[in-house]
């Protein structure tokens, strides 16, 4: 996708209520761990499309793939945290869970799993690397993530892909 | 990626310790979710390499974006679970955390951190549809996924897309 593709307007992408809504009934159980501080309006979200409409083609949901090069602060576990909430906030998303690595000698790795699918991110400090996606459904804006990421991680280049995932369902 | 593509050889892969190793400094923070669970092989893995090499093409890590169509159990969150870490281990890779979601009135997402980067599922059982990724760096096999995810959703069709992440770096 050309840098150009960012600025493609996105309107008529606010399809109403198309986050999902979480299942109050869903136990936590001892091998399997499920965030008690999901947010009450995940809960409470009654509407009944989760998919997304891009460019008029309805699917599943907008899959970003997204590199970063030339990327500084990619050893700081706290800032690319501080990085994925900012990113959700900007695209509308709900953050229902978010879950951070720190490796040795170097390097990050981190999801966010939200209402409307996930962000994740994997570090490559060293070369000044990052690889990301960003997959989101329902009326959520993953493009608004871009320039928080690219001045979050100073990137020099920023490499993006766009799928439109279950386009054909 | 044709499905010939799954029957390639996978010889050349195996550059021992891609593997990340997990930083045992890092201290859990209130706001920070880190898993006190990591495999102890992870904490003592001293190698230095985390890339990978697909086709003679080294990069940072093979991304597969699968797709599953005409799919069962998308439902069943139990089920999805078992399934991750079938596919954990038969790509023989290293699970560091495992979250998964249930929402109303159906569907499904989950997502697997590993030492290597990711498996990610988001599930409409409404329609037999699952968008997963499955991104790994390292000695990891993330071919060995796709029968595992084909048998155990009973998909009448799997689409597959193959990239190599960080190609150029």
């Amino acid at each position: 996708m050309s840098q150009n593709a960012l600025l493609r307007s996105v309107k008529g992408l606010a399809i109403p209520g198309t986050a999902r809504k979480e299942d109050k009934k869903t136990k936590p159980k001892t091998r399997l761990k499920v965030a008690a501080s999901a947010p009450e309006d995940v809960r409470q979200d009654d509407h009944k499309d989760h998919f997304a409409m891009r460019d008029g083609v309805r699917c599943a949901g907008v899959h970003l793939i997204i590199d970063l090069h030339g990327a500084e602060r990619l050893n700081d576990i706290e800032h690319i945290e501080a990085t994925l909430r900012h990113c959700v906030e900007a695209s509308k998303a709900t953050l229902l869970h978010i879950h951070l690595h720190h490796f040795q000698p170097s390097g990050v790795s981190g999801v966010a799993v939200l209402a409307e699918s996930h962000i994740s991110i994997h570090t490559w400090p060293e070369i000044g690397y990052a690889a990301l996606d960003v997959f989101m459904c329902g009326s959520a804006e993953p493009d608004k993530c871009i320039p928080v990421l690219r001045e979050a991680f100073a990137a020099k280049r920023v490499g993006i892909n766009e799928l439109l995932r279950g386009r054909d369902v």
